[in-house]
């Protein structure tokens, strides 16, 4: 069985990717590991996704999800590892499945970067989270550390502010990064509190994270906080490596295309959405880059007849 | 009183520039002629645009100004005319205005494409429509002709076909464009003549329109059908003369960009939407195209400072 289109990632790019393939009468497939991608994943609501003045991450992801599903396109729930070209592209998975399609669309978006300290790894879902969203309740009355000083840190150290004590917010630079805006509200929340010129270092516990280790980079001094928990905010990369040199990165592993069509280097391979290497990175685009990269497989596809 | 940013158009593209320039609080002014552009005057239900599964154009449009007037801001009704660049950009309008801005978004979308033929001008509102959704019920019981045999042509019969007691569908071509799917759903209206090798010579009326003749191009015989009404769907045109000589147009009248940015030949001059050169163009696309021009809008306006 061979498919037209096999769409990797399941957020806003893969799922408007996934829309347009089958009103298009595609064969199509899309393989995601889960649905929402970074939206779901966020700790406010969203207010710049047009048609919905105020949306949780959560409720606008079922949207898209329940819209696609009209459409009966094939879902899997894997990870992509590879893709290859012969004649045809061949997909394959982490639960070591093999699937072939005339065309793909990566649409896989960005992951949490992870901070790759000590402990780090070892402690991932025994205080350490790359999502507050996800795991914020469990910090009920205790104490929590937000790694980095951006915009995700603030909103994460707000939503953190409900159920925690104190939270700390750390950053490595001279100053936080944030919005004024977030700024103002997390100060008003009365329990934030913010450490500038910090290098983490070590994230220690026994069963569970009990402290951190950071380094003030003014002084050079290591310092100890203690913590039951440990928020990663210091951005995302892209979860592009399954592509191997079927594309060109750029340095910061972003896949270059072109930007009517969003095909890669290679034809009827295509890249839309968090993965690729434009600048601008929202709901709205990511769905926009979705709908032109699955137009353009279709053309695609005509052309191969 | 200098603005930051001016956006012709108060469709998709607009409006979602609209609600980035607010949310990254430029000071903007959106000047349109009318809000929602073609979505509104869609005969048929939208089914792409993410996050709504079935959705009427007027409904959807009146979800995107919902969520522009949630930021309150400054909004004129008018038609934009003329576009300068001094050191500043100058916004001249139908009604005598004159707005100056640092940047400008072009978001008009593109208009109906006129038949030019006799009697169109004239019967305007008499009888001669571009908007099926807005004007079919005006037909109950009576006789329409819709020019052009696209898509668009098809879901004007289909939506007539509740109004109308006969509706013909005039194609110019040896044989239709539209989908099978409404090829199908127009025959089994029971109502739907469709006429090929047509091509439409004049409009005839009183006071209002009460017949057309065309042209059997097979015979070259010229024919009369009595109808009360004309329905033009031949396609549309770019809504761009006014910006004049700061862009450069492809050749169907289409404003050339840059498609990370969509900036045009000018600095600080952007074009999303209909309005330019890329040749997928949807709903979502637009607006995605909208927040990209924003955000680049803005970034174009930091760099002057």
């Amino acid at each position: 069985m061979i498919y037209d289109l096999i769409i990797v990632g399941g957020g806003p790019a893969g799922i408007t990717a996934g829309i347009y393939g089958a009103r298009y009468k595609l064969k199509t497939l899309l393989i995601t590991k889960d649905f929402g991608g970074q939206i779901a994943k966020k700790a406010v609501p969203i207010e710049n996704y047009p048609g919905f003045k105020e949306i949780s991450g959560l409720e606008l992801i079922q949207k898209f999800k329940e819209h696609l599903e009209k459409f009966k396109i094939e879902t899997e729930i894997d990870l992509v590892i590879k893709i290859e070209k012969n004649k045809n592209f061949s997909v394959l998975t982490k639960n070591g499945k093999k699937f072939e399609s005339k065309s793909v669309i990566i649409a896989s978006g960005a992951d949490p970067r992870p901070l790759k300290v000590q402990g780090e790894k070892e402690f991932i879902g025994k205080g350490v989270s790359y999502c507050t969203v996800c795991d914020a309740p469990l910090f009920k009355e205790k104490t929590a550390a937000v790694i980095g000083g951006g915009n995700a840190g603030f909103e994460a150290a707000i939503a953190l502010s409900r159920w925690a004590k104190k939270i700390y917010i750390l950053e490595y630079g001279e100053r936080v990064m944030a919005d004024l805006e977030n700024q103002e509200l997390a100060k008003k929340m009365g329990k934030v509190e913010i450490i500038t010129n910090a290098l983490l270092k070590e994230i220690k516990g026994e069963r569970f994270v009990n402290a951190i280790i950071y380094q003030d980079r003014k002084t050079g001094e290591n310092k100890e906080l203690k913590v039951e928990g440990v928020f990663v905010e210091i951005g995302s990369q892209p979860a592009s490596s399954f592509a191997g040199d079927l594309v060109d990165f750029n340095e910061k592993g972003e896949i270059k295309v072109d930007f009517e069509t969003f095909q890669t280097k290679t034809p009827g391979l295509f890249a839309a959405g968090d993965v690729n290497e434009g600048k601008y990175k929202q709901i709205v685009t990511a769905a926009g880059e979705g709908a032109k990269a699955a137009l353009a497989a279709a053309e695609y596809l005509r052309n191969l007849k």
